[in-house]
């Protein structure tokens, strides 16, 4: 294609399939959001007071128009060139355009809503969006998909900085971490219930990452910045080589000191993640071409190498396509793609076993969804649940490989890399690496909560 | 790490589970290798005479020894470097070098049986390995594992030339394409059998691969020599480049002509898959940083999203995590891998289906690995079996996309990209890229078969 030498942006997979019960509740007192005193065992909690935040961040996501623009401003092409290129593509200049100006006009209307009752309002790109955003905000509001909320999400540490997400575009967006859909186009009735009290707040558990034996210190790659802003982007590994550099250039008695130094720090990562970690293999190509910049970097069909321990029990050696560990929240994504079933199989499964057994086990249509449903729903836990879930995606089983068990609960998931060229993935979108020796630590504590919305539907 | 800034070579993933029965047979006439006449029926037969080639190319693979030797020496580490930071990554130098040099015996013990008889030998790296070499040889052997066999395999495009595959390190490899073990340390056995007759063809039917409307000349990137060998593959993406950038700078008249041109034509691609198809959305970063040059290319958590007719059905939209399309060959490869279910859902559906109907379904151990085991041979089929098998990796199923059946057999499967940077995977080891529009056509045809030898056991 010939746009594939341009940077480009990706688009968040919007996978979450967290529906929610709502329901209203008193309110929280005043201005300031005083930490609430909740009993954790609950999935959400009537506020004491109603919620009137004085400043609130927007944070809007980058529509495909806006990237498709970028993109080919890059390129030199005027708009009209995008039109066709487009079309030729199959896609529609126009259906972009819409999108993004639905999009734009509910920014447009939830800021407006803000401003009416007298609330200072931030709007920042998500590009923009950083940790002095969520300093200054006392609430910050997603608008966008699901995929803008697990990078809001992604920047608050804190348990008691509320974050609401409101889906801008309901006919694409799957949304299930934003605020029910009609919120969209009548905010202000959201607002109203909140300044009444009339709702609940959900704390949500999250994943925290230490990481030790890497050799670096632990630079996270955004998955998304990385390709829209060419600066930052070379700025996040202009140092992590300059690291790598200064690493290799010393003599060996030297070297070795630092290197020892530098593979025993364990770090806790200042991320949480709302969904899940990935741990797989990836292709990545760190090659210093004095000629030329360009280079592909694809999914390779490759195992990932790693040793687990459950709970602090024996390690375990495993080759698999990949390990995902989740929260509650997260159950419903894509460790739910990885482990759901379709019918066909579940079909296949009773045959063999009605076979086998000799026994009248129905397979029928109806009985097969039944069955089907009944084991997919299995996968899915609340978002209060204090438990990881951890599931070996593909694993591979011969001589030397074993799994005992595909999948289960744990309060503590540790994770010793074996891979020539691996990564820890958190909800997504961004991204540490994870190479052979590197060990992960992935728990949960109660501080990680994040502290959210429940509005009735 | 310190040394992830360093090119390096992938490591096939061995998971090929190929199980052949050998069956001892009649010679084929004298030293050329006449076709075959055979009734493609059969999935073996016997040769009407001896084998005895007169020039034999051995492919060689990269040991992981010569690929840490060279990406440190890259670096300007000496030996005793190696050592010590392997030592700290938890690998061992001397494990390394042990298995080096049991592939290197090997080898050489393939050579020197190979003279013995007369043939003239020529032993070519993988790196080396091109059409020139298939062209000169009258039968090639792979010596490494089943990436090797992989890696021979495709650069053979005619059903004559016979390929063999030797295992070079049996306690480490599966080598479910090679020929049994035992021959790797008794080769002159294996020969003296191919020149009695007591063996068996086997022609392993292949895919082929038709593309269109990619916009520049399908470049296919090997993605295991695009690490090792810097120049090579500065060279291939030059050409891509310089493609994509001619096609970005003249002026809209003149570019739209040319685009469409270049949109249109479908091609055959020069390439056959032993196993299997894979098409996946992949991260990848094309950016010309003018000061930088190194980047970060990562498995990102992302959808897949095409279109796919089977058998010139209708299109049904899809989004998974990626769709694979393999032979009888790779059934029990990467295809396998992704359809097979572990015990632990196998008892999970039967204890369902147990509590709704109240039969008395047995759910003891024993049961279950017969279900489980019977579900999973039921994926494998034979390597002559003109059937293709395709497998929707992880679908996503919700408002906008569904799935009528996950996977299924085919003469024929069409795909049409809606991928924002996605790529085609042959036998994990060759890509092309895949992008939005784009069109491939995955078929079978006869005259694409491998000749590949039984030899009993």
């Amino acid at each position: 294609m010939v746009v594939c030498s341009l940077a480009r942006m990706t688009r968040r997979s919007v996978m979450n399939l967290v529906c929610l019960g709502n329901r209203a509740v008193s309110l929280l007192y005043g201005n300031s959001l005083r930490p609430l005193h909740t009993s954790v065992c609950n999935s959400s909690s009537q506020p004491k007071a109603g919620f009137k935040p004085e400043k609130v961040a927007v944070v809007t996501k980058t529509t495909r128009y806006e990237f498709e623009q970028q993109r080919y401003r890059y390129a030199g092409l005027s708009e009209e060139d995008l039109k066709q290129l487009l079309a030729m593509k199959g896609s529609s200049y126009s259906g972009l355009l819409e999108r993004h100006n639905i999009h734009t006009n509910n920014v447009e209307h939830i800021v407006k809503s803000l401003r009416r009752e007298g609330i200072d309002v931030r709007v920042v790109k998500r590009g923009e969006y950083d940790e002095e955003v969520v300093r200054w905000a006392d609430a910050i509001i997603s608008a966008g998909g699901d995929g803008t909320m697990l990078l809001v999400a992604s920047k608050v540490l804190s348990k008691d900085k509320p974050v609401i997400g409101v889906n801008t575009d309901p006919e694409r967006s799957e949304g299930h971490l934003c605020l029910p859909v009609r919120y969209t186009r009548t905010f202000p009735e959201a607002l109203e219930k909140l300044c009444r009290g009339e709702f609940r707040w959900l704390w949500r558990q999250r994943i925290r990452l230490h990481l030790e034996g890497t050799g670096i210190n632990p630079t996270p790659v955004d998955l998304h910045e990385q390709q829209l802003s060419l600066e930052q982007h070379s700025q996040a590994h202009r140092l992590t080589t300059m690291d790598s550099q200064r690493s290799m250039t010393p003599p060996p008695n030297m070297w070795t000191g630092s290197l020892h130094e530098r593979f025993s720090k364990p770090s806790l990562l200042p991320i949480r993640s709302l969904n899940e970690i990935f741990i797989g293999e990836s292709l990545s190509s760190r090659v210093k071409l004095k000629s030329f910049k360009h280079h592909v970097n694809l999914l390779l069909h490759r195992a990932s190498y790693y040793e687990i321990s459950v709970d602090d029990g024996p390690w375990e050696k495993q080759k698999s396509s990949g390990l995902s560990i989740c929260t509650g929240t997260g159950s419903k994504a894509w460790s739910y793609n990885i482990n759901k079933l379709a019918e066909q199989a579940v079909e296949e499964v009773l045959r063999i076993g009605k076979s086998l057994t000799g026994l009248e086990i129905p397979l029928n249509r109806e009985f097969i969804e039944k069955v089907t449903d009944e084991y997919n729903e299995s996968l899915v836990f609340g978002p209060d649940d204090r438990r990881l879930f951890y599931s070996v995606r593909e694993p591979i089983v011969n001589r030397v490989f074993s799994s005992s068990r595909q999948r289960g609960f744990a309060s503590k998931v540790c994770v010793r890399s074996r891979c020539w060229d691996a990564c820890m993935v958190v909800d997504g979108g961004t991204s540490f690496e994870f190479n052979d020796g590197a060990i992960a630590t992935i728990s949960m504590s109660d501080e990680d909560q994040l502290r959210t919305v429940l509005l009735e539907n």
